[in-house]
């Protein structure tokens, strides 16, 4: 343990796509941990479209972002000194440290996380938030019936991969959406679609028609823009979308037309916008299901891992372009050895 | 009776708003009934926006207008000769005559009419297939509960006051989207509805909120484009659109973008898409519930009638400028001696 905690900072709200000019670095000192408070490392910290909304300053999010602030961020991190009466060293949590190497906590927010679920960075991916996202918006939202076509778009990122396999476990045919060859293959052989169409290889409407047939019964929208708007012309009738990320939408300053309506009247569909913070108390239940799967060997994911804190505004930068393949983290320290 | 039959035809296919040139006029003879029809003469003939559509030739509608032929529309009218089993001369009934004085029908999708009921022109309008697209759309869709907001444009329409007023009858809280002040007014005082919105008079997205400060809960959507744009952006959470007629666009050759969606994210709203036909089924339903409110005088509409058949393409093309305050009608013909 070095006695200095990098960070990366907050250095200007993007044009456009970030760049790592966007961002800062410094060092400070590792801060010590007052009464009901304990001290984490980072092992983990996860990359999130959102982070680009953060870095506008809007007022849609708690975090306030002045220049030279660290970056705000999920991370799973070890405790290593606690004065809190919840948390001793060894404990594994997640915990919002942001982009740093060490960081205090009065324990709000924090998640303790069992190490024998799954390797402990999926309490950044699919047994976390994302994963959240995924269970809610496909159970309890769309709520896809056996034999109906489900299309879900970024479809090998941590949200649809796992709303793709909860929908397949549901008895739904899937059918992806990402952005290359080797994502499509890897969602077809890996997640056990039925197919995944590559947005970038042309007609997006006339592929999704020749991968559906019968129409797209449920959308599990994580990217909106023209990719949504294909969607609408292929839509079953009563079809649900739901509306869980636009991330072309993160990157512009004044947000963009939606679709055409004309498609959601003809199919008498339904759309509807999902908030994972609504269901956070069916959090224990969604871990519970999926972790079952994960352990039977019928639901998989794919981690996209950079190595140390100081290329981490470059991996954003990658994800916001769509470059990253699977769960986009950045590993800040190393994994800790689980004492069972 | 002139033994002449005068009708209004189609002859072009409007670019932009319509225009009287738009339509033809001439004359045939009246036609005879055959064997299990039966020939009705023209009371009132209906105006409704999805005409302008119907002039597209686009397939989304089964008719198919060629230059000459006359007008679909729907019509009241009284039959005057009968070789059909079900209907006998002086019976009152809703057909789709079209823009002329005179046709035989077969007595498909033909509707009797309970004169006793309300006038005989709510066929066309409030206890008819605008009628039936409120109630759909309120009770069914949207589902207003007591003490709800409750917003509904071109409420002074027969979609819009038959919309308002059942959710009025709800419990709900209505307010009001119209174009004038004398229909602002009239919704107010005539309607019940707690406030109405002039979306000419200026910042209709502050107005909106000013009329709804907890939000709006329910969104009847009759004209899409900039309204429902306003109205995305005064959503309480939880809040429900159901997009019903989008009168903006059908006067353009390429559909408008939607709303940007993320606001519906944000209220986690549910955008439900609505077409008519889907609850025929409730269509008795409708008219008992409403025609007792009628007779209980807790409910109201206004027809907003042009003489004449020969004004219909003037009438039509007011209609699509927002011009008409109330159910458009042309009274082709006398209203029929009703024997009770």
């Amino acid at each position: 343990m070095s006695d200095r905690n990098q960070r990366i900072t907050f250095a200007r709200s993007p044009r456009g796509l970030p760049v790592p000019e966007d961002f800062g670095a410094d060092e400070t000192a590792i801060p010590a941990p007052g009464p009901g408070q304990f001290l984490s490392r980072t092992v983990y910290l996860s990359l999130d479209p959102y982070y680009r909304n953060v870095m506008k300053n809007s007022q849609i999010y708690q975090d306030r972002l002045a220049p030279g602030d660290v970056m705000v961020g999920e991370t799973v991190a070890e405790v290593i000194e606690s004065h809190h009466a919840d948390y001793k060293p060894g404990d594994i949590v997640a915990v919002r440290n942001g982009w740093q190497q060490y960081a205090v906590s009065a324990g709000q927010g924090v998640r303790r996380i069992d190490p024998s679920l799954a390797p402990i960075a999926t309490a950044l991916g699919v047994l976390g938030m994302p994963g959240m996202t995924a269970y809610a918006g496909t159970v309890f939202l769309a709520a896809p019936l056996p034999g109906q076509t489900f299309v879900v778009s970024a479809c090998t990122g941590p949200v649809g991969c796992a709303a793709g396999q909860i929908a397949r476990h549901m008895g739904a045919r899937v059918v992806g959406i990402a952005g290359s060859k080797e994502k499509c293959e890897y969602a077809v052989r890996a997640l056990g679609f039925e197919a995944c169409v590559n947005y970038k290889d042309g007609d997006l409407v006339a592929a999704l028609k020749a991968a559906c047939p019968d129409g797209i019964d449920v959308y599990f929208d994580n990217v909106g823009g023209s990719t949504l708007e294909a969607v609408t012309r292929n839509l079953a009738m009563g079809a649900r979308i739901v509306l869980c990320g636009m991330i072309e939408a993160y990157s512009m300053d004044t947000p963009p037309p939606g679709p055409w309506l004309g498609p959601i009247v003809g199919a008498r569909a339904t759309m509807k916008g999902l908030v994972v913070y609504d269901h956070m108390h069916k959090f224990s239940e969604m871990q519970r299901v999926l972790s079952r799967w994960i352990r039977e060997g019928s639901f998989t994911w794919r981690d996209d891992v950079t190595e140390s804190l100081s290329r981490a505004p470059e991996a954003f930068c990658r994800l916001m372009r769509g470059q990253n393949f699977g769960k986009a983290l950045v590993r800040v320290g190393a994994e800790p050895v689980i004492r069972q």
